[in-house]
């Protein structure tokens, strides 16, 4: 218990300490989105091309500018290059599972929901969110520990699909199956040994798809509470997918089905 | 024409320069896959750990190996953590495009070739690459100018699919999509807007299928030359998917309508 407090603890600290912008562009496309914006922080001195788009910006959406001097900006930094702009924004506003089934009942459709066993590239996690955005799933259900949260690397990858995506963090991915379950949403697998292929199943129901990790796939009790294993079809001598682009295939089968 | 062969040139050093692979683990997995090596640099007294194994796979395959000062192997350098080993392996062997119809020929196949119009981004073009094997398609057909050549990114992103692809770099696009043309392929670009489906069209005949670049898609002259356009279904808020993950969806909608 202990151990598992000091984890989760280790792990919100780590969510905080990921939520900066950093660098002219990201923090101009900040600014031009609806996402809401603590502060931004401004190399003293250094106030020449787009700090004034940045500076105008802000001050019309009535954010704090602080100035302060180039040195202590790259002490703050966390990429190499910040160009003289870091963006200070509110930590990614996690949902519960009810809310993601709210949202199916809100739209009158079968919940459609993705739930990623422990996916840990930000890049992948970005762009199945945005997939995921685009093909009309309900919301997606990552687990606390071993994966990627939403930072802002994955906020950039989605091309702002965080926005607009549920995304329910959770202590155990097989508690959230349960609860999916008991709420008549059938869980299916993405799994290289399945027999049937991903288009041989039906997904007009309440589904689940679940999308494993990029180097092990899924945790073998997850695989094991699965209703159901699919496979999508390796024709060369590459035996799997990158995450994202499997997660895509299977999303738009189910985006298919359900027209 | 000075300035066309001008331009060759800068892309053909741009290119060898990139045939390097670094850091440990890097070497160890192209030691492992059949790809040629034309000679491994290792830091002068840094053999300890996994290096050692290096040396024992290099003597194995009998691939030269230099010693050299750490201060040169850094100076030779591309990335920031060599690690203490570089491997210099032979460019990437373009092919022509018919050998590309040729590898559909051998395989008793209607041609399925994937043109990619500006792909600039090597994740993409590895992810693009990876799939494409899996999904059996005979080639794909990249730009030489304003685009991403296969360099050791690529083939890291690709999971080693890049050594089972055939690829043709071409001078121009629309020269490739009327040889092709000729060779009775049907060509079918994606395009936001276009009015079919992705799944309304059949690709059971010969099939060339054109992905736009990340920034602006399709160039309109190579839109015009495609001989029908289709959408995938965009349900939220974001109005386009990452082009490796589009790429994937309507591949493997051809393969489901070959089986």
């Amino acid at each position: 218990m202990k151990n598992n407090r000091k984890f989760q603890k280790k792990d919100e600290e780590a969510i905080k300490f990921e939520d900066q912008v950093e660098g002219r562009n990201a923090v101009l496309e900040l600014l031009e989105s609806n996402r809401d914006i603590n502060k931004i922080y401004i190399a003293d001195g250094e106030k020449h091309g787009s700090i004034h788009k940045i500076i105008a910006l802000a001050k019309e959406r009535k954010v704090i500018l602080n100035e302060i001097s180039r040195a202590k900006l790259n002490q703050m930094a966390q990429t190499e290059n910040n160009q003289g702009v870091i963006a200070i924004v509110p930590p990614f506003d996690y949902c519960e599972i009810e809310d993601i089934l709210e949202t199916a009942k809100e739209r009158n459709e079968k919940p459609f929901i993705l739930i990623l066993d422990g996916i840990e590239d930000p890049h992948n996690l970005g762009s199945i969110i945005r997939t995921a955005e685009t093909a009309g799933v309900h919301g997606i259900i990552i687990p606390k520990r071993r994966a990627c949260g939403v930072n802002s690397t994955v906020a950039k990858v989605s091309a702002g699909a965080v926005e607009y995506m549920k995304v329910a963090r959770v202590n155990n991915i097989n508690d959230a199956i349960e609860e999916l379950k008991e709420n008549d949403v059938w869980i299916c697998g993405t799994d290289m040994e399945a027999k049937k292929y991903y288009n041989e199943e039906d997904y007009t129901g309440g589904i689940g798809i679940v999308i494993g990790s990029e180097g092990f796939g899924m945790s073998r009790l997850v695989k094991e509470n699965c209703d159901f294993l699919v496979k999508i079809p390796m024709k060369g001598k590459i035996t799997s997918l990158n995450a994202s682009v499997s997660a895509g295939i299977v999303m738009y089968e189910v985006v298919k089905q359900r027209k």
